[in-house]
């Protein structure tokens, strides 16, 4: 018999279906047993008889053949009775209680058995909004003109600093894993105009925090083309409300599961100029940086003045921005590049890049680096290169901050850190 | 002024425009000279003054501002004339002449200068076919209820043979970079039990052959609650024709330029039995696997049989199968997987994975190999698994294939091999 998904009990009163999935909870009432099965459009509940209960263990995955009744006290309004089971898949007793309505397990557990724990209906809703936002985010840069790439991990050099790369033994010498798709994403610019990438990118971060890993998936945009940086920053604001956009059309439950509190992306995200943002919170006009809590600050006089959880902060001081961000015109110690804050956290990066050779030559040279290393990738610079930039976005601290994760381990399918290398 | 993309230029005859792109190519006739503009939407006639285009070497980004002009002779139609031309990135020459038809260099050539080389119209046209296969994959299988899934690609385990995985130096352990997704896709299915991902995957592949690469990008799919490897076979025909129907309804301009050769994919792909195909082939009935002799016999065959460029093979000797393929029922030395040929080339490896806890405990003892190392994964089969299996789609070897490539280096952006870390 063709299987039909506990989401559909509703549409099939009266009929007799069998539903596969998982013995989620077992409940025995005085004169009455109950069997909650789960399957991937959620919950159903089956009248059984009592004894039946011993045999199936909770994650037992068995068909359940049954007779579809109204029962307006049953999940959806719909209950299977007079049952006929079959055992799909045996279990033994899960490492935490995946029926319970919420998990109580500490971090340590949910990672340890992270392909149990996900199994919990508020953790799967969880990577259903990550992935929702991974769809919404393609959607929009294809309705955009924009075209996928898929570039290496493996690469000869690091685009960014080298104390935060991995070594790989290849072949007998040294590559490294990308840092990011940034001299790639920029090269492509030249063949397609406007390239994305959803892909993992590898940092060999030695500090044990709340906000790092050592592999994360990151939203990659480049775009060609551009006037500034603010151009980038309208495509951003675009992307993200794609994101939301589809996350409220095609994930409502799981936003309801995950208990989400999805954001209002404005028309125009408020900007700030790093220099302002300095004086607003206060901090010494000399400082490079934001710290955390000069970003939490920014992020509520954002949302007291704008409305707005976002607020984006342009012109940050070019010593702290990679070497192939374009500089503020009037004002080389500034860049016209930009942070987006979300809800007082950093959660993209972005801007406009160098797109001379003779640009890139010497801002290697005044940090005393050798171009010879970026000759493969600097020859797209030498035959002309569209003024561009773009941004990247961290899947999990956008999904960690939807959510109200303290951390980004919770919104990790299978987090990787210094300490941590499986599941 | 706003851009106007040259492929609109047909429906602006008569307005001012400004274009944006690059100089395709100059060409001076005796009263007349022509700029061509490439952008990302094809190419435009720029008629000019031809003292104008001595500082104008091919490559030169440029915005040039004219007027539309209807002429038949010119590429869709229309023309521009009376044309001001700012340069927006400057260019030394190419490494490689962009302008003629047919990309004439060889395959180092293009591969030492693939950020330049990928411009080229029929270049750009086999990563345009890659990306709309890639969206034809997602497309089908968000609308049968799969959502995708992003893995670590930094383990701490191999999933299949040792021998070829890259080891990488992991905060002063070793890790290995991930030779499929296998396992977690696996897992997922116990959370979503339909998945997919699309990502790189890593093999330290020392043959030097023209179907290998060290990183390729992998169109993994794994699904529950089937009866066996067929159901798999089903799901894997529907999305090659989603992928097949996506590039024919959104790339057609692609196929022309790449010359590519779509196939019809059949309401059923042929299926023979790994043993029908031996005695088809004439092959000694113990030999454990198919030459690339026999699979192109293979697909002689289906094509003249059944009309298809696709056939299954099914039942392929356990012991060329990893120790995670589900037996055949009644014949223990037989496996519930398949591969896919795709005119005479196998294309992809699928089946039905074990999914008992015992039975992985026993294969892995058959192999002599400690289950230790697989907890972390196999907790996933102690805690109830559904029947299930999956398939792996190497997405360069698909374009290959479409393209007629006699390299999957002439399909992948930025190919890894035992010599080319870069660009």
């Amino acid at each position: 018999m063709s299987r039909t998904l506990t989401a559909d009990l509703p549409q099939r009163i009266g009929q007799r279906v069998t539903l596969r999935g998982w013995v989620h909870r077992r409940r025995r009432l005085s004169r009455i047993a109950f069997l909650v099965v789960r399957d991937r459009s959620g919950l159903a509940q089956v009248v059984a008889d009592g004894n039946l209960l011993d045999a199936l263990g909770e994650e037992t995955v068995v068909a359940v053949e049954g007779t579809v009744v109204a029962n307006p006290r049953a999940p959806g309004g719909a209950e299977l009775t007079d049952p006929r089971i079959t055992v799909l898949g045996s279990a033994t007793p899960p490492p935490v209680e995946l029926w319970r309505p919420a998990l109580t397990a500490g971090l340590p557990t949910l990672l340890d058995h992270a392909p149990i724990a996900w199994r919990h209906p508020a953790r799967s809703a969880v990577w259903q909004l990550a992935a929702a936002s991974v769809r919404g985010f393609r959607r929009a840069l294809d309705a955009r003109g924009f075209i996928e790439i898929q570039t290496p991990k493996l690469v000869g050099g690091s685009t960014e600093s080298g104390a935060t790369v991995f070594v790989v033994d290849y072949f007998g010498r040294p590559a490294y894993l990308a840092q990011s798709p940034q001299f790639y994403k920029q090269m492509m610019v030249g063949v397609f105009e406007r390239v994305y990438e959803v892909g993992p990118v590898f940092r060999a971060e030695p500090h044990d925090t709340v906000r790092h890993l050592a592999e994360y998936v990151s939203l990659d945009v480049e775009l060609g083309f551009v006037d500034d940086h603010r151009d980038v920053l309208a495509v951003l604001r675009d992307v993200l409300a794609g994101m939301v956009g589809t996350i409220r059309a095609e994930a409502a439950q799981a936003v309801e599961r995950a208990a989400a509190r999805l954001p209002e992306v404005p028309e125009r995200i408020p900007l700030i100029h790093f220099r302002d943002a300095l004086a607003l919170v206060g901090a010494d006009p000399d400082e490079p940086d934001l710290a955390p809590e000069h970003e939490r600050h920014i992020g509520r006089w954002a949302l007291e003045e704008h409305g707005s959880d976002f607020v984006a902060v342009e012109g940050y001081p070019a010593r702290k921005r990679p070497f192939y961000t374009h500089p503020e015109p009037g004002d080389a110690g500034s860049t016209n590049s930009f942070d987006l804050l979300f809800r007082g956290l950093e959660l993209v990066t972005g801007g406009q890049r160098l797109h001379e050779y003779a640009d890139y030559a010497r801002a290697l040279a005044d940090r005393g680096e050798a171009t010879d290393a970026f000759e493969p990738y600097l020859q797209a610079f030498r035959h002309g290169m569209p003024p561009h930039g773009g941004f990247a976005i961290g899947l999990e601290r956008w999904t960690a901050r939807l959510v109200g994760a303290d951390n980004v381990r919770r919104t990790t399918l299978f987090p990787r850190d210094l300490h941590r290398l499986a599941p």
